[in-house]
């Protein structure tokens, strides 16, 4: 195993320092319980997300105007503890309440669902939303249902565009369920990844194979299945996501082309020209568009591939204004 | 070799296809001579670069407001032509003259003086500087000289800001070789990388080995030596850097802690994080921060770092907005 890391207990730690440091102006770092907070934070529904580390910039860098009020980092690939979660809420919870985003894992759904109970006991108001936009399986590894991938940053966009307006929790909370119900994600790997404290690779491809339906961490996807062109590859993603979001003719979308961590951004566009083109075969529109590493595995090579239906309520809360240290317009 | 492409002969063309889709607010392309330009470029001095593919964002993701007018991607690890040159030349230069932004490196020196004088002659004003900001070696195997790595950032950056404020030829020049003066970088590799057209890795390590000073094509460094924690690595970085820049206590530092590209962003914090400290030890401030992919090399998993200099008015450049695929503040 190789990695920039000092000791492995450290590593989540060190990396939560080295970015509030380089983002003092939009974070505060608070060691103990670990969480991130929004500096400055406004009077308003304060969206509270987490999960295992390793798929960064998901969360932390998400937090800022326009997206996430605070995020808890869980160590690589496993959930952070409701401790984190609770500090986390009484930090950045005012009276408008708090709307917490999960990603649709067996851990994170139960230490999110622990952390709400200690938080309402405190009489601060939360919601949750469970998100579970990958179609490559139903159950997985790690999850009953559907896994929460790429399609997390769209939520956590265009409910942070929701609160930022000043809506309340459960203007907030609607909002973030019609995006859930108009995104589907599927991804694929080229190669495993090492998490630290394991020292070998999760899983290992035969040169020339690749995995169709991959999960964030490694999770057996569909098939194993021999390399192809790219175009035929985002086919194989695109495939089930269209059919799953049952697209009409001329409906808009914006797509997310989503490195894993070890793709070259060379090939993430060769990819996303192929995912317009497949589209536009298919008669309907992209109207925005999002390159790059958002939601990734540690250095897997591979991507996935987000879609999500919009309309013009959903455009102009894209379009709303976002300063993160990951995604940034408009502010 | 396992690579989302279609066929090797059009991942270029194909990844600038993409490109141009996703960035259509910002950029044009041209497909032969393939250059890729700047939408609704104003009446001032218009910055051009270009160098080998698969160094991306590196150069199309600078084109736009406050940086780049144009840049010309050659095919992976190779110079573009001078007809690509010229062509964006006469596509973006006005009266206020061009400067062209070349990387030392044989093939782009020699192409880009070639396009310099085919411009002349169309009676195009075009200046040129050279950077090779990387402190590893004197000379390397593509290069007399120093190579021109990360620190090309900071000059685009901030040329391109003086740029946008109007000012003239000589002007935005000198304030290019101001950049060059103040800023060093240095790199390291845990992994080779394979050019498509190759098929296999440009160099292979053992488990347990980096090469320190590594080029962003793989070109050798200064040593083979055995894996370090993360703390080590970035004062084995820092050291030669520091040293040729002859810092003095209290001078303020834009530092940029860059991934090769298949470097999870969770340990380039951490080596930020640790870059933060051996500085902050040697009495100086960090007053400006980047981290993440910005001069990769395909896949090549590891980093470099590159420190800039700054005064006040190298500062307020940098701060001025920019608005491109790849950095993007104020605007």
């Amino acid at each position: 195993m190789k990695k920039i890391i000092n000791a492995v207990p450290d590593l989540v730690r060190e990396s939560c320092e080295g970015f509030a440091a380089a983002h003092a102006d939009l974070v505060t770092l608070h060691p103990e319980p670990l969480y991130l907070a929004r500096r400055d934070m406004p009077a308003q529904v304060a969206l509270i997300s987490g999960g295992g580390s390793g798929h960064e910039p998901l969360h932390a860098g998400f937090i800022g105007r326009g997206m996430l009020a605070a995020a808890c980092p869980g160590e690589v690939f496993t959930s952070p503890v409701p401790d984190q979660m609770l500090a986390a809420t009484q930090a950045v919870t005012g009276e408008a309440g708090a709307l917490y985003i999960v990603k649709n894992y067996t851990g994170d759904v139960m230490n999110f669902e622990l952390a709400a109970e200690l938080a309402a006991a405190e009489g601060l108001r939360v919601e949750s939303v469970v998100i579970g936009d990958d179609v490559a399986v139903q159950d997985s590894t790690w999850t009953a249902g559907r896994r929460g991938v790429g399609g997390t940053v769209f939520l956590e966009k265009i409910a942070g565009a929701a609160a930022e307006e000043g809506r309340d929790l459960a203007a907030v909370k609607r909002v973030a369920e019609r995006v859930m119900a108009e995104v589907r994600s599927m991804g694929l790997a080229l190669t495993g990844a090492t998490v630290p404290a394991a020292g070998k690779p999760n899983f290992t491809l035969e040169d020339g194979q690749l995995e169709l339906g991959i999960g964030i961490h490694g999770e057996p996807g569909r098939a194993r299945v021999d390399m192809m062109p790219a175009d035929e590859l985002v086919d194989a993603l695109l495939g089930p996501i269209t059919d799953d979001l049952d697209l009409g003719r001329g409906e808009e979308l914006i797509v997310l082309t989503n490195g894993m961590g070890g793709t070259p951004l060379l090939e993430l566009y060769i990819a996303h020209r192929a995912a317009l083109r497949a589209l536009e075969g298919r008669g309907v529109k992209v109207v925005r568009h999002l390159v790059g590493n958002y939601v990734t595995s540690l250095e897997m090579q591979g991507l996935s591939l987000s879609v999500l239906r919009a309309d013009d309520e959903l455009l102009r809360l894209w379009d709303a204004p976002v300063h993160t240290a990951a995604l940034r317009w408009g502010a």
